[in-house]
């Protein structure tokens, strides 16, 4: 089954399924639009989707890749990504940018960015749309990664600016979080972002090349001096750090082998399986909240008093649990949380 | 006004805010357990005692103090409050323990643990009760700091064993976060909890006396070189790393001294006024979360549901926005949320 144009609004559920099933790129570019629209119609026929291909997912290596602007984000997901495919994987891009506005398909040009894997049969590169709140992570990346795999995309590269929250949010959606530096020492070291380091599961310093080489192993080295006093999140991997160059497909290979290598070490270990089953838990739970607090600014009433508390609350003339006793009773939520408190 | 044994349940609302105004030990020791009651009938009547004594808080400078058991915590805080009332100020201790039952007035012996700021006639200790669940810390903790400013003290020191969330929660109810560490080098550095040294508005590397004084300084120095790749918090802060020896009480002069600095800094700068604005803003919001995520747990149709749900999410029998979808229905939230997605 191919999707024609003249479809564009009639899929059905199963013609979405198996066109997903069968890997086609147009229906698969289609589904995620479905996920992505905020209509009711469209939300509850995604939702039928997801759960019919729930028992296809989680096949893929599931990689987040963040780095401050100018770390050459692209540049790598472009080699490695095209190295990746010509071993024989099919590897997804989903750039997930919360400072863009929703440019209806591509963040900056994804053929000026990715000039290679934009015009590779066996990618597929789509950026999120910055609807969402979950840290700047909309709720569809996590769908969209579940549409990819049943698609049969086996490697998953889901990339971040680092604004916000949103490295947090895609670490939290992978199995492998690598942490992308610029070359530079001493005080242009200064800038880490505050918690980034502590979530990597490997750093790699880039554009280790040229002139670059000595700089950037003197900042690998005080990354790794700066590693070895954090706990590691498991005592079966210790975060390396590592200097490439994509630019001349230096040590890309190693990058590689050292996600792979965390990936069947954590598949024996379990690890793996139970830190998805957590994943899936909290991003739940998560999305009960963020509904929860859509209930709060969805009402509009609700919405003007908490920001007019809030302001009171600010300046010092409201005690804050007082403020939250009168929302909570404005919603209709207080007998209930009274019985539990 | 004192407050006698007899009327233990009938104070008013006038009866507590005069004994706490003018500093009654007795009566501030009954409004902290009026806020710490889930009755509904105390719950209103703590709120509006808080809301008459607003105007009267905030003239503490409040330090969050943390470190892992054995770090020395009870030892340093004896110390420092015991010079700080004699220097003439008047010291609030309250200690955090997530881990400890409520037992109902102290954690393992007040007198014990702070044998002379425990008979000091110008310090008042406090333990919290543990039914809170905002990262470990109560909510009350936050208020029972308000009361306390309230009844005239001015140096607050929140003790937290840093098990849980309770550091994040307590550095974001203080003006300055003060983490202790031990002494040791290399290897026995690993071990620091993710985000603590990165919350830190002062590393303190305790029992810097006898022997230990050169593995104290060789530590501390390999906080400041950690210290030193992340970005401060404030470009008018970079957290100093000392040593100190509460047992021998030097530099604990230093110590207080460098909270004074901050503290002054901070007033000068405005920044103090708006963390604690924000501090504010932020405790509310937490509040109101908690408050619905406490209306899932007090509905038991909806909690049961809840955790079968979870379970399937888990097993990837279920997807998590549908178990999501699910979940609002249930509530009766289901429709203002759609309005506002």
């Amino acid at each position: 089954m191919s999707s024609k144009k003249g479809q564009r609004n009639n899929l059905s559920l199963e013609q979405y399924a198996e066109g997903v099933a069968e890997g086609d790129r147009a229906t698969l570019a289609r589904a995620i639009t479905l996920i992505e629209s905020t209509k009711p119609e469209h939300q509850a026929l995604a939702q039928e989707l997801l759960q019919l291909l729930l028992a296809s997912t989680g096949n893929a290596i599931r990689v987040g890749i963040t780095g401050v602007p100018g770390v050459g984000k692209s540049t790598l997901i472009d080699q490695l990504g095209t190295n990746l495919t010509a071993a024989g994987h099919k590897v997804a891009v989903l750039a997930v940018d919360p400072t863009s506005e929703r440019s209806g398909g591509s963040i900056l040009g994804d053929k000026t960015r990715m000039p290679r894997l934009a015009v590779d049969d066996n990618a597929f590169i789509r950026p999120s749309p910055t609807s969402g709140t979950l840290g700047g992570v909309t709720k569809t990346t996590r769908e969209t990664m579940a549409l990819c795999e049943a698609a049969g995309f086996d490697v998953l590269l889901i990339e971040t600016v680092g604004v916000g929250q949103s490295e947090t949010a895609v670490a939290g959606m992978v199995d492998f979080f690598l942490v992308l530096m610029l070359p530079g020492a001493g005080d242009e070291l200064q800038g880490i972002k505050k918690g980034v380091i502590e979530i990597a599961d490997m750093i790699a310093v880039t554009k280790s090349d040229g002139d670059n080489v000595q700089r950037a192993q003197l900042a690998a080295s005080e990354y790794r001096a700066a590693l070895q006093i954090l706990t590691p999140i498991s005592p079966n991997w210790s975060p390396p750090v590592i200097t490439v160059s994509a630019k001349e497909n230096s040590s890309i290979g190693e990058l590689w082998d050292l996600i792979e290598q965390h990936q069947s070490k954590f598949a024996e270990t379990g690890e793996l399986e139970a830190k998805r089953q957590e994943q899936a838990v909290r991003w739940m739970h998560d999305m009960l909240e963020e509904r929860l607090r859509a209930r709060l600014r969805g009402d509009k009433a609700v919405s003007r008093r908490l920001s007019e508390l809030e302001k009171q609350v600010r300046l010092g003339q409201a005690a804050p649990s007082l403020a939250v006793e009168e929302i909570v009773e404005l919603v209709g939520l207080g007998p209930a949380a009274k019985k539990s408190g």
